[in-house]
């Protein structure tokens, strides 16, 4: 089933696709966390949408992320085996930060960036949307966690991700007499503005249910801005396969119904073409778009706001 | 006003401290968030169970983080003046992580490390809970955007943090030929496993109104684990006050009611005294207690579980 999220008329609304491609409303429920959360009795509610659901029109619905308040959004980095020709040292498992639900915009919503960002580049990834309350899976396990997928835009200030660095000394305890403490020289960097700023999270336009997507590890990829390719890859370049990042995630943070898991990006540019990192946001217009095959096309349009930060400092 | 968040014989309520220290139900109102969102009339239901309300004993209820659901948790870093001189670069500007809303514990609850997490601290930090829809505003008038003050230990496993570390080959455009790309040596870490595992967030007991608190910026700070003192500070060090941190983010992010700013770790020890980076989890007894001025003390107990990661890779 493809699943969407919507407003009609100043209401709220999760609507199903029919065969023909139109959008039929689900009744009796409110949101798709809501819908995930009632098992058979929302497949029931979908099938009914499914053959006799009033139907909207593209043009008088304003989409949102298919999951409007995700309880969490974790994202996967530098999960791309193109990246690991880059990497100097690096962990042996996956690493991950956090989006705030308040980044997140639906299909067809404006990315906003300011002059103060810096630049911005847009990173298309798979996103997994999770189903049901979820700790320590083993990655065997794991599809039974997932409810879905869906597309997920994960838009990352690289002009900010160099500005919030720190190279510093950090205290440990020193392992051969814990009282005393040992200085030992670290890098530590904070991914919460560079990735959390509003808008910087596009999510959808459909969520498609996992039976649809027989092996989620073998998809194409693609992004283009402003009508230019920046990426052709596919996620069978990911290092951790879908199930691995849910089972690994588990083993620390209980999944929720309704988190989703973006999982790293598919930037890979084929020789001579553009790539998303040259594609910067400052200088580059819009509309974004990613493909996922089986999951649609994402577009976003990009809106340069030349303004500056304000006066965050008192006197 | 001093508001509490628990459960009682399995239903969730909100409740107000009396002015004989007991814990009355606010009727009529299902969560915090909820109370946040009333305004007056939640104003009015609470004064109705300061003088009537039905009181209930400590030991009758399970404390919930005063906030159980918050949109987003933004955690500052190193925004202790304590830390300053460790620093060899840093940002001129405070740098933030999230933490997600499903590794929050309240007052009285386990926090549970296991023998994979590695090292593990405490790190005390007042917490500031915003009172409604704020963006970009400036630090002169961010404190109408704050609802009240809780305690957050901001639990961090060290152990996790030294590995989630990328020395790796960046790419950026060229500025003078945005086409072609360039590599620049860049050190990234993610915060998500060592700040957001589960009860790596606990937080409370209580909120307290901000009208309660005249000056944030001036509350001693201290916390102890196994009854020894390992941090005695004052929110006084920190590099940047209370309404710096909410006009800053709002920035960037749209801070919504109920979200939490968890402003930096107070955290200097005092000469000879054990320290918050010697308390390491897998080896110091718990409990572990946390103590702001006019907020209260946060206490909970540390639970060590001796087991390994699940099969999170496949084969």
């Amino acid at each position: 089933m493809r699943l969407a999220s919507f407003s009609l008329d100043g209401s709220d609304c999760v609507g199903v696709e029919k065969h023909d491609g139109s959008l039929a409303i689900i009744d009796g429920v409110a949101s798709m966390l809501e819908l995930i959360c009632m098992g058979n009795t929302g497949f029931a509610k979908t099938q009914a949408a499914l053959s006799a659901g009033k139907t909207v029109r593209d043009e008088d619905i304003t989409w949102h992320p298919p999951v409007t308040r995700p309880g969490k959004i974790c994202g996967v980095a530098m999960n791309n085996s193109a990246s690991n020709e880059r990497k100097i040292s690096a962990p042996d498992h996956p690493a991950f930060f956090l989006k705030p639900a308040s980044c997140l915009v639906g299909h067809g919503g404006a990315i906003r960036i300011r002059t103060y960002f810096g630049s911005a580049h847009p990173e298309p990834e798979l996103a997994v949307v999770i189903g049901k309350k979820t700790k320590d899976i083993d990655a065997a396990d794991a599809m039974d966690s997932i409810f879905g997928y869906t597309i997920c835009n994960d838009i990352t200030g690289n002009g900010m991700r160099a500005e919030d660095m720190f190279h510093y000394w950090a205290l440990y305890a020193d392992p051969d007499n814990p009282g005393e403490l040992l200085r030992r020289e670290q890098h530590l960097s904070y991914a919460a503005r560079y990735k959390g700023t509003d808008t910087f999270g596009c999510l959808g336009p459909m969520l498609v249910t996992a039976d649809e997507i027989p092996d989620p590890d073998d998809l194409a990829v693609s992004c283009s801005v402003g009508g230019e390719v920046v990426a052709e890859d596919s996620t069978r370049y990911y290092n951790y396969k879908v199930v691995e990042l849910v089972s690994y995630i588990s083993q620390f943070m209980t999944l929720e119904p309704g988190d989703i898991i973006s999982c790293g990006t598919a930037f890979k540019p084929s020789r001579g073409r553009k790539s998303i990192h040259s594609a910067n946001f400052q200088k580059v217009a819009g509309p974004v778009s990613v493909s996922i095959e089986g999951l649609g096309t994402l577009v976003n349009e990009v809106i340069v706001e030349d303004r500056d930060i304000g006066q965050w400092r008192l006197n």
